[in-house]
């Protein structure tokens, strides 16, 4: 989605793709290369073919984008130093509560014996997380005693050399997040938003959340402080956790455009992708302002694997202000993101109604 | 800007383009053709690339998309019969005219002797067009006297077999654009607006139109008759001209997503380009309302002959509400259009002031 927004701008896109299977944004382009992110050289040669590299993933590590930046001379954004600071969990939550940004409770897993002095401090169950690469639950496995704690630091790689961080359970009302762009003309923060999550994957926006205003201020403060933090440029998202007692905490950080602010395309003046591309290449940026009092977002989930295709969405297009994206992924399966759509309406309980029921039926 | 939104819908856009420089749209596709639109061969080939076949311009006739289409089975729309009855200008008047919707006075030249009738008959200066592939003032002349009609005729290809007609010059308060999208499902008519033309190139677009709501909608309704007249399938643009007395007369038709409404990308719910994607396809179509109280577009045209690129775009871009648009057409000169700007608002004078004010220093 990046893409279609630099074509709004007139400008050529090209793509490097780790993965033999065609991605969407492949046949949006005949610039379109296949390398290993793990490949200095395939990022080099890729990058002497573009003006300025950015990342749609962060499946890649700071350390290749940086040596690809020298190599090139190609300008990365978001750029490699600010990427180091969030690519690892455990460095990324020592980078923000370092500034003051309170996170969840959290611990290097150095090697099995302290699994269970966590969970005595903390509480079980708890969360391990492979320190890297992680997204929608991949990466992640809640613990509810000992013996599963042992087998999930297994599964996550901790025998293999990679770090495993464990995070404590926290309570919590609301799942909120935050989009900001940020370049050398300023920056702009998006509304706060609320994600609605079923097993670790968002199953849905509300944007403004639902919650009081202070604390959606707080959230946007947060925000381009974290931001701020890691000197950032280009368009980053963090995800908090509303507890209670009104705390917030920072839960996790992404360098791209996110989920959470897909609703921004018809839901803001200015989508988080056109920031993205504004940021990246020192343009001002646009106005986040919402266009509707209410604002919501249904991802639409693969449900078997198939061939992907869209079945009954009559409902959703015949929806006066609703807005259906179907990404051109070939292959659907289980669980995986291939649509959305977003409903702008007056009050968010009858828009956020609205956007399930008419999108129900859907198969996809 | 069609392929933009076919993306948007996980479509794949494949393109035939019959020049062999690049076009912007064979920048977003590895599928790119080339080929003679004079061909029914080429044509056929690439239709039976394609699951639906559509027109970004019109410069082909009915007669080899409809050959076409039956060669390769695959669906065109608009449907050639549809396309039949408004490629040809003398047609196209007829067959409105017939419907009971009124145009502007008109003549089939058949020589050079009837040039001095017409001219007589309704007046000097009159207008001569070529009866087929005009455009933003190509394929028409301005002529004062019979010693500039007899030129005229000449090089506009009235000795070389081309129907030429003569229409005749009426006075007009407003120049007025109505898209209509229409298809198995039903049809939709968007808000009446303003044209601003110099030099028979539209430069802005103010909608709603600043003339009295009765008048918008007789153009509406004028419109939808025009698009049933033909049957049309997919979205279509109708320009009239406002007489003083209030009587609107039908200018010009296109089978296409046309520049008049270029503003609907930001301006309306659904844009010109979705509902025309929308219609080709057969789906639900989307609404037309519009955004703001008051929409004005910019056409920014090339100034000179250079390699495109765009200069002093901070104002615009630093706009609130404001979209700029680059088509990436690699090569600029006078008069191009290169790029548009659409302003929202609360009051049109003021905004199409802004508008006008924020890209006046633009030089792409």
């Amino acid at each position: 989605m990046s893409g279609l927004q630099a074509f709004r701008y007139g400008i050529q896109v090209g793509v490097l793709s780790d993965r033999p299977e065609h991605e969407p944004v492949q046949f949006m382009t005949p610039h379109s290369h296949t390398g290993s992110f793990e490949s200095v050289e395939d990022l080099t040669e890729f990058a002497k073919t573009c003006d300025i590299l950015t990342l749609e993933n962060e499946f890649i590590s700071s350390e290749i984008l940086k040596s690809a930046q020298e190599n090139s001379g190609t300008p990365i954004y978001p750029a490699p130093e600010s990427f180091a600071l969030i690519e690892n969990k455990l460095i990324e939550k020592q980078t923000f509560k370092n500034a003051g940004i309170p996170v969840t409770p959290y611990a290097l897993i150095e090697n099995e014996d302290t699994l269970e002095a966590f969970g005595e401090k903390h509480g079980w169950p708890y969360l391990l997380k492979s320190s890297k690469g992680g997204y929608d639950g991949y990466g992640n496995e809640t613990v509810t005693n000992i013996d599963e704690a042992i087998t999930a630091y297994k599964n996550l790689g901790g025998h293999s050399g990679r770090d495993i961080i464990a995070e404590a359970f926290v309570d919590f009302t609301h799942e909120l997040a935050v989009q900001v762009a940020r370049n050398e003309t300023g920056h702009v923060v998006y509304p706060c938003c609320e994600t609605v999550q079923e097993d670790h994957i968002c199953v849905a926006v509300k944007s403004p959340a639902p919650v009081k205003e202070t604390i959606r201020q707080k959230a946007q403060e947060l925000a381009l402080k974290a931001t701020q933090t890691i000197d950032g440029k280009g368009i980053f998202a963090y995800e908090f956790f509303l507890r209670p007692n009104g705390e917030l905490l920072l839960n996790e950080s992404a360098p791209r455009p996110h989920n959470s602010g897909h609703y921004t395309i018809e839901g803001c003046v200015t989508s988080q992708f056109e920031n993205h591309m504004r940021a990246v290449m020192g343009l001002p940026l646009g106005s986040t302002e919402l266009r509707a009092p209410a604002v919501a977002m249904i991802n639409l989930l693969g449900t078997d694997e198939r061939d992907a295709q869209v079945d009954n969405a009559h409902d959703a297009l015949a929806t006066s202000d609703g807005h259906l994206h179907i990404y051109g992924k070939l292959d659907s399966r289980a669980g995986r993101k291939m649509s959305h759509f977003t409903l702008l309406g007056e009050g968010m309980d009858e828009t956020y109604r609205k956007a399930q029921s008419v999108t129900s039926q859907i198969k996809i």
